[in-house]
């Protein structure tokens, strides 16, 4: 294995990529398998199985959604709509293509959902093809407080063409600055808005914002990729019904089905140039194997009243304040921490805490944290309890969670 | 189940979306289980067990890579380079994240591979990322020479920007218009040239074209979506070798892999670009769980010393000549029918022709040929052996095929 895969990485990357590909010795069939089926072995054991997994962006299926998870289906293209499909005998698979975004925008109150995309960045892609044009403005949340890539200009906006501005923000109320944003809005003319943050801990204020982007002529896009599973089961806010235009999100975090992203909206006009724009747009084949795990996790999350959202959010609460009594600076303690499945910690230097945790077998990401100066390495690191929550954690678990962490990061 | 999936679709796909929406009245975790169970068996019956699948678009993975296909890991994000990834705890998948891309491009004999991209209408996609401007002219195959959605206008350029013009086609020689490629570089001025077709009977004359394109300071792109299988195999043709700078991909159709899409190239410039369009342009979670049936298919192909591919082209050649004896019009009757895994048989209508054989279990789709006027509706049927041979299919299984096809549709 002489190439270098990518001699353009950071000699950190580079160093890491030649140790692993040193091992690579044995390329045969049987070698390649062996290598492969030992990777997944180790990973599955060291990350499932004996992890605490508090990263926000995974989680885990249920039972019911892995049962109808078929890997050859995904490799059966069953394009353009059922009824007039370029190929033919996959009409069992319209049961799917039906079902999916049916269910799915029942659960969500919306009029349409489009289910099609391979991921949240690629929805997103979607959103920016169908209401705007290259050289286009759009503004989004900045990176400090949580503004995704897929937002940014180094993301699909720039596939895109767009020039890409950062919102006003108000680190204090962890949201837009409302007071800034009508003046912004004026000066920078953006075509689309774009909130729903990667670490949220409360609701943004969309009934505001949505006045103020409606009153610029502009749309209003919340990307709910976190908040997915809260919003389905109707908690922590219902941005379409407060006032966004269109709603995305990825399937497979807090939402807890399959890989994969999701577009809603109200606005028949919106939602048929967003299906345009996902197909044939962006997708030739878009994985009907992926729309039954889909809907399966769909009609759970309809069927369980809120009941694991909620628990995910008490859990929250539970490991912020835990996490508090041993010392640790908490986001948003003068307000009770979260109202969502995310917790922030002030640490200084997040990315060395997050390697010091991931040795004791606790997994999760440093992130960019509102307060942060604009070029500071991120200073915090970022929970999620949508996971250890399908995993059945309850106080006692969060208890010893937040002590091993302090034994960690503080003694 | 109320609300209209696509109201804006045409009558006979709303029709057929009512139909199936008529049949979903549970909604229960229960009921939505045991709807997607019945439609996943149903399909698995009909066409992956019952059926004769001659699509072309399409494969079945080999048992070695089906055993490596877990969904679960296709939910762990592990994003950037190895060394230094986004989140903790994911070290076991950098052996997929190395393993993959090198294995891959050792069978292309080419530099750099990137195979993050979630499909090849992705990977299209970075590649017009990383080397055109929104606004900038690419010209690719007319849709009736098997120009893919995906370098047209409606498909992934438009999401980039761009204006797309059709190459001139000497439909006689299967291929672009030589004579005619020169002035029309000159007049059109495209950044980028995209060959490779969704029906190729012949290679295209990469060497002559490449030169063409060179003198126009033009890139060139060959999109082996369909004949990957064969060109990883060193049949069919070397495109990078030929001249053209880039490849792309699918992995799932005759190549036999998992669905994803490959980007290669031997110019490290472009590579670094290329990768940089794919992540962070346009992907976060790029699914490490791709990677591990990916790597073994590549093995498998490396290790079979061409077997299968020449099986596929051989089995291409063997239908031909029966469908012929049995008196279809069968395009290259000249040439020897084909040089790879497709067949064309010309049927005058070939949406109509298309599902009657869906009637009798053979599934495939129709196709535009070369020759057929503007705006005339696909005459074609495409026809790929690679999953026929998969299945172990020879002489006789193919004349039976054959004798059946002429039964439904000349008798």
């Amino acid at each position: 294995m002489t190439q270098e895969l990518a001699p353009w990485a950071s000699p950190v990357a580079r160093a890491r990529i030649a140790e692993v590909a040193a091992e690579l010795t044995d390329l045969s069939p049987e070698g390649v398998s062996e290598t492969v089926r030992r990777a997944l072995d180790d990973h599955a054991r060291s990350f499932d199985r004996e992890g605490i997994v508090l990263y926000a962006g995974t989680n885990v299926m249920s039972p019911a959604a892995q049962a109808v998870s078929e890997a050859l289906v995904s490799g059966r293209p069953s394009m353009g709509w059922p009824g007039e499909k370029y190929q033919a005998g996959l009409d069992h698979l319209d049961t799917l293509e039906v079902l999916a975004p049916t269910i799915v925008a029942r659960l969500l109150g919306a009029r349409f959902a489009e289910v099609r995309s391979h991921s949240a960045t690629m929805a997103n892609l979607a959103v920016y093809t169908a209401v705007t044009e290259p050289g286009d403005t759009i503004a989004v949340l900045p990176e400090r407080a949580g503004g995704h890539t897929s937002h940014h200009a180094v993301g699909a906006p720039g596939v895109r063409g767009l020039r890409v501005v950062d919102l006003p923000y108000d680190s204090g109320a962890y949201d837009v600055d409302l007071d800034a944003l009508p003046g912004f809005l004026d000066r920078e003319r953006p075509r689309l808005v774009v909130i729903g943050a990667s670490l949220l801990l409360f609701p943004h204020r969309v009934g505001a914002i949505a006045e103020a982007v409606a009153a610029a002529g502009a749309t209003l896009l919340y990307d709910a990729s976190h908040m997915a599973g809260l919003v389905a089961a109707g908690r922590f806010q219902k941005p379409l019904a407060e006032g966004a235009q269109i709603l995305t999100f990825s399937t497979y975090k807090s939402f807890g089905g399959p890989p994969g992203g999701v577009i809603a909206t109200d606005d028949e006009g919106l939602a048929e140039r967003l299906s345009t724009a996902v197909f044939p747009g962006l997708t030739a084949n878009y994985d009907a194997g992926r729309l039954a795990p889909l809907a399966v996790t769909a009609a759970e999350i309809m069927a369980g009243g809120g009941a694991y959202a909620d628990t995910c959010i008490a859990n929250a609460r539970l490991l912020a304040a835990a996490l508090a009594e041993e010392g640790f600076t908490v986001a948003g303690a003068d307000r009770g921490f979260t109202d969502s499945h995310h917790v922030a910690v002030d640490v200084g230097d997040g990315r060395a805490a997050m390697a010091r945790l991931a040795e004791a077998g606790i997994y999760l990401s440093a992130i960019g944290l509102p307060w942060q100066e604009p070029g500071e390495p991120d200073r915090g690191l970022r929970i999620g309890t949508q996971e250890v929550t399908r995993r059945g954690y309850g106080e006692d678990d969060l208890r010893k969670t937040a002590a091993t962490m302090a034994d960690v990061l503080l003694r």
